[in-house]
């Protein structure tokens, strides 16, 4: 009653694909080596982290102790070192990528760069301005890059060198539009809320991530001007011709990890959206699609994303539930390495989380 | 710096108002006791509950302890010494205070009941079955209660003697639209969600309500279809004759105590709803109204309610923030009482929450 | 059944005591604020908040809108106006309050001073060094001030103008220790531990308090070395001459606020810990003493204290629950502030919690 | 820099090895599944659940969907079943394997069980009766078993067709109290405390496990009782001859999954401890040995185990972190199962879990 293993057997050591990290410290990067440190194909040869270089990754991160060996390095080292590797993944706080990845691209041209930050995700240097705050120094870079949103942008993966990661919101945003957009559905006012982790405010302490002051707290923030909308809206108008107004409200809720969204359709039922998504994700492996609320705890830790649906004859909800750190980071940058590097899609993500 | 204090003095024991609480074992009616023990003006005669007869209060209730003396009684008992109070807290289960209170209140005419269930929300004994499951067994009574709103209704409330205390969701859904309704800006599809703590689940253990399956967990529940959707479209017919549908998705959050709603007004900016809002409850002592999101736990804990908007010129959303216990039952009940019995309305809700 | 409340009706305005709070923007601080702020004898004339000058009180601290008006004041105002008070609290970080509290004591030298920082606790200004890591550079005030460890020090208390509040570990200890030491059964080895809630790391984002990293995480720190040993050890001297050696072993938990302890006593079963601990508590009207264990969250956000004892014959433990900034901080400094100024003790503390 | 991975490939489904699972719906059994549907060399052939025949195991553990098909067996089914397996393991509530597992065994004498319940962890009917409740249906089975502390009884383990796994608790204290028993440093009185999450108690909610009543909460249960020291002081009476007495108080805290335990040692300094733990464990890939205090979260939905220790250079102190639904009950159950079928002991444990 196990399903069939993947067919492929772990390569040998030889045979593995050398992966380096960069940006290792942080909570996304920390969810990638958590990915890549068991992944049956890749070898992880080098992780940078700025203000680690030489410090024990397992010191650091010690649920990994015993899963990967050696010291935090430093960018130079990496860039002297990317030889080795044919697949970095660069998880660096926004308006920084957007320096390194065009210097290292141009050392390494045959290399698979996945972007974990906000900064090549449209090709918008107005827009990117707006939500990020600064000016993009590598605006020529933008129209190369493939927006990673797996589901919906596989055959581009499947030969892309310069992939930009979806963000955790946009990513349950863009799970949740992308079947209506397909099908012509998505118009006029959309009204959707959702809530995060904190783990999705990384690893710097912060007021708000103040323990005493989050733990059994929920606010809202940027409502209706999350710079997540940039990407997803960006991304929606090559699906549909229609016009739409998005109004999101993002929330805070007292959990480390997941994201949860309500979308209401007022104009579609629930027939129809069973008949939507199963037709979007049926075939999809880390998606399960049912009638009713997931709950949001089925999917933390994990690579998978469940999508619920509701309603009546004529009105309904869809809920999408989450990991930030998962489908919204680390899972989906690997779902996505595995295309551009024609393995299996789901290597490395056969990893169910617990029940509780 | 502080402000004054209610200018009345605690009255002389001997002056104090009897009241009672029936049902005062579940998370209502203790934090009904939580307030009415130090309420300055009455003093708690009885309180029965059904299975604890003769259990000390504080025994079943430590958080009480030094505060209140004395054990549960048998509703026969409280019947019998009905004469004893002034007023009475009926804190049962759905579909049983439709039994208890006529012949209760038959015994006492003059007492004043505030029913904290859903039996006597509605005139709409329809309403009633279909929501809560069970044909009504009181229809004559449900137009002589008053919906105990207690901002849109102080003045039915200064003679009220049959009071049915709203919902807590109910309350939330209520201080939202209210004000849009009474403005005339209520119409069309309304877009609604709302996390609740597992407290307004009551203190009967269920899988919901686990704690390994709740502490990390989000997920929706009823969506478009809470019970409570039945007295708030009820009572904001009162205050609006325009068309609209109420669209609202309740949800379970990992946290014991509070709700938090958001709704979407696509047509109204901020300016404008700072307008509508501060005209609403701008002199309300337990309403705060701020622009941006409040933070939950502000209200966690207390009787307050905070009312937050945010938006851009054309188009906003507004937030509440509640303790379900709270303004969402106990706390919004006492006001209540305070009003039906002349006293001042903030009489022992003085009572400030800790900032974590 | 409601027990007699004070008898004391709240003062008039014009005859309340003045009081002002230096540091008043702290987890600390503002937990005094919200017991001041409804202390029926007492008005706050002002508070004083380093970077906050001007900012007012209800802004930064949201939970008491409605209760307290006004902006913070700089230190220089406060020593300006420190006619106006007849009590002092002192709530800064360790090291500073040494300086702040010399200088003003003798501007106002009928005024009553609380110090809640480690400054004062203790006549060892080598035991201070060790602990706090800096010469302590008011040496010669030490002797000076009175260990505000309310339950054992009442008669020193009321007449003191120089109080030193204990800390939030050190009053579990005090409470749990101080009796057996009373009774000359506190010798040699004793074992203890103990774990606390979030909030009393105070209130600036760190590592240890990041949301992610503590909100399923439990962990000790400083096993064995806790600076608040330098107290327990110097008070629980005063009480007997038997020799002792504390290992006590505080740990981190999951929760905001809280401080649950369990002590080991080999050779005392359950009946003698019984007479032991009713004989030291059994009048307390913040203190239930119980067979068996609290539960932490009976006693959270108030100012009460939960002892519970079990065991055999021959053997037991005795269980600490009480709030970090209730009982081990704000809650204490009151009851001591009602102490010195001859209010009775329990003025402004008459504050249940919720049951949940 | 990843290590190299485990040697063996997964074996070609032919070639994997039969298992099933009595009692797969409570939190233990999900625990085993989780391992057992990504082991690579064993495929599950039935799972019972008592009350969920026929009910597919992905609609009542979603955290499995794509990992497991099919639905729930009666145990007739998998006792008809029986040859289709080699490892059977029992996962049901205390006092119920006794009279399974003799009945089973008799009918696949040469499969392994595992036995996830108290039933058999020690050769002692009468400690049975007074820590169980009730009189032992099948004490000659007793002495048949062997107790599945792996780091311990690895040699045993290899030839077990009959495996007594460790309680959760039991499983901390055996492991920080086992290398001081081999050692001859366990004498006199010892003391420890635990706290441990709420998964704990299984899957059945009760008043205890009622989020509103755990979420904030900590409290002690079953101070110097708990049952499990009845199979750790059997155990450890098998390392060393010195007389000791355990005081252990067992802790609930408001976190889902982990344990940790604090032990005092107050005549073995830190430098001695690290000597002492790092040869018990210093090879063992799943156990983590290091000076200071673990993070419980570092062990969380993992196999892993940490050890800290800390203090001077005459007393100290011994921490250890695991899961209990991992190193304290599947995870070790899966080491076992290695063990017992000639594998290798991590196979199927390289899950490493998140930095938060």
């Amino acid at each position: 009653m196990t399903p069939a293993m993947p067919a492929q057997s772990p390569a040998r050591n030889e045979d593995r694909i050398g992966v380096g990290v960069i940006g290792g410290s942080g909570y996304i990067g920390a969810e990638l080596l958590r990915y890549l440190t068991v992944h049956p194909r890749v070898e992880l040869r080098w992780v940078t982290a700025n203000t680690k270089v030489g410090e024990p990754i397992g010191a650091l991160l010690p649920n990994l102790r015993g899963f990967v060996e050696g010291a935090f390095v430093s960018l130079e080292e990496a860039s002297s070192r990317i030889g080795e590797v044919r697949v970095i993944f660069v998880s660096l706080p926004h308006n920084e990528s957007q320096t390194v990845i065009p210097s290292l691209a141009s050392k390494a041209p045959g290399a698979v760069f996945i972007d974990m930050a906000g900064d090549f995700r449209t090709n918008d240097p107005a827009g990117y301005r707006k939500h990020y705050g600064e000016e993009h120094r590598a605006p020529d870079w933008l129209s190369r890059f493939v927006y990673g949103f797996t589901e919906y942008s596989r055959e581009r993966l499947r030969e892309a060198k310069l992939i930009a990661n979806p963000g955790c919101f946009a990513s349950a945003l863009d799970l949740s539009l992308a079947p209506l957009a397909a099908e012509g559905k998505l118009a006029g006012d959309v009204f959707m809320t959702g809530i995060t982790g904190s783990s999705g405010s990384g690893n710097k302490p912060s007021q708000t991530t103040h323990h005493p002051e989050r733990t059994t707290n929920v606010r809202a923030y940027k409502p209706l001007a999350h710079q997540h909308l940039l990407e997803v809206e960006a991304f929606l108008k090559t699906l549909t011709r229609s016009d739409f107004r998005l109004h999101f409200v993002p929330q805070s809720g007292p959990f480390a990890r997941g994201i949860f969204t309500t979308l209401f359709t007022p104009a579609i039922g629930a027939a129809e959206l069973e008949r939507i998504y199963t037709r979007a994700y049926g075939e999809s492996k880390l998606i399960s699609v049912m009638r009713g609320s997931p709950d949001l705890r089925w999917v933390q830790g994990t690579p998978r994303t469940a999508i619920g649906f509701d309603g009546d004859g004529s009105r309904g909800v869809v809920f999408c539930a989450l990991d930030n750190l998962g489908k919204g980071a680390a899972g989906q940058a690997i779902q996505n390495m595995n295309l551009a590097l024609g393995l299996g899609e789901m290597e490395g993500l056969h990893v169910p989380g617990g029940f509780v």
